[in-house]
């Protein structure tokens, strides 16, 4: 632990000791949060003002800012790393300027009341890890069937056949039937046989010609020959990235319900 | 301020006095800040986890989550609005767990260690307001051309003509210039005149039929006539729309970069 101070926390400070805490922090690059009565001025390539509120403002240590006010998941006012600090105070206002070169943008916080000041020096080396399952993937390549190839369209998803589920059935640009069998993890010698077995089903009930395509992360090296034997396909496709998609859906659903 | 409490602050509390206050807290919908080591799970439509690291947790009033490294302007984790909580300690880790029904999610986060607990009543009734200059407008339009038109294709910005500079100049979907000029409040008789000064003005040099659009958030009611008169088209265009398209712009840009 080094005798490392983690926490630097002022409960209702004066103006001025808030100034010179913040400003000691800002050098040594602590993560700042300070909590109180603020408004804000921001100048980019659009503008914006918030007028007075209590609200939480969070400086971190690779220069990003985030307003946060007492509702809501998104900030009212941010700024991506790299900003450069200025802190001021005058006539009883103390205030923090966060200034980005490319583009130009100032974001600047003005506190007359004070209720905490933190700074903090934090220790993070964690990972982060997104993971999807196969219903995961398969709600992905619903929302995005040029995950699989450009022009699919789908028609319906768990199609029940003889031996079991297809996981996802569509058509292609040419109108050809295409059953899609998904794994989350490297596809073996079962996953080709399962799709396989799928096909050779539906060929007996459908006129059409038919492709049967093996999503998955990856194929196991003794399996690609069989797979070109049986006639089918295999598309690589990350779960992570289906995780991905399915966040930034999370998103936009939010966005629309606004 | 009716003798509000403002804030209740716990510096390196125990694990038992942080689930206390929390729990309390919680009960109270006040607004809460955890500065500890944590660690995440989520499960929704997809799952992730994060291990363990120093990290700040915000949960509102409102029932929305965020969980920050301490780096990066975006939470690593994050829950809008809505969610119910449960707290627990067990075995010296103390969790609380937000969940969501619709769709159903649940974000847990263990904590090992306190570094600091806040929590807040705050007041916030302040104001947003986004603007967007001329330049800004522009600017939106040269990104998003269908905010005048559908089809509409820029040639470029601030021509020079006699009598001064054309805001935007473009083409339409027929092939027939369009100069455009802009005004971010109620356009009055000169910007009417303005632009018909540059359709004139234009007229001298090129050899194809020329559109003239006034674009602002609202036109003076006297002035439609004389717009029509002169054959030019008014295309109403709020600033606030175009300082939103700007905004979404930063935050794609940012993620290109990543």
């Amino acid at each position: 632990m080094l005798n490392r101070k983690f926490v630097m926390v002022l409960e209702e400070p004066t103006i001025e000791k808030t100034f010179e805490a913040v400003r000691s922090a800002l050098s040594r690059k602590r993560l700042i949060i300070i909590v109180g009565n603020c408004w804000v001025d921001y100048h980019g390539r659009a503008r914006s003002t918030l007028s007075p509120g209590e609200r939480i403002l969070i400086i971190k240590g690779d220069g990003s800012v985030l307003v946060h006010r007492p509702r809501g998941y998104e900030p009212v006012n941010w700024q991506p790393p790299g900003c450069i600090f200025h802190s001021n105070l005058e006539k009883g206002i103390f205030s923090i300027k966060a200034v980005r070169l490319k583009p130009r943008e100032s974001l600047q916080i003005f506190f007359d009341k004070i209720y905490f000041v933190a700074a903090l020096s934090l220790m993070d080396k964690g990972d982060f890890s997104l993971y999807a399952s196969e219903e995961d993937m398969q709600e992905a390549i619903k929302i995005q069937p040029s995950l699989v190839e450009e022009g699919l369209r789908l028609i319906t998803y768990e199609k029940k056949v003889e031996p079991g589920f297809i996981d996802v059935y569509g058509i292609d640009k040419e109108g050809r039937i295409v059953v899609i069998e998904i794994k989350r993890r490297k596809a073996g010698k079962e996953a080709v046989i399962q799709l396989s077995r799928y096909v050779e089903s539906l060929k007996s009930t459908v006129n059409r010609e038919i492709r049967g395509i093996l999503v998955a992360p990856q194929i196991s090296r003794g399996v690609q020959k069989l797979l070109i034997t049986l006639g089918l396909e295999f598309k690589q496709l990350d779960p992570k990235k289906c995780a991905e998609i399915l966040e930034k859906r999370k998103i936009k659903r939010l966005e629309d319900f606004h």
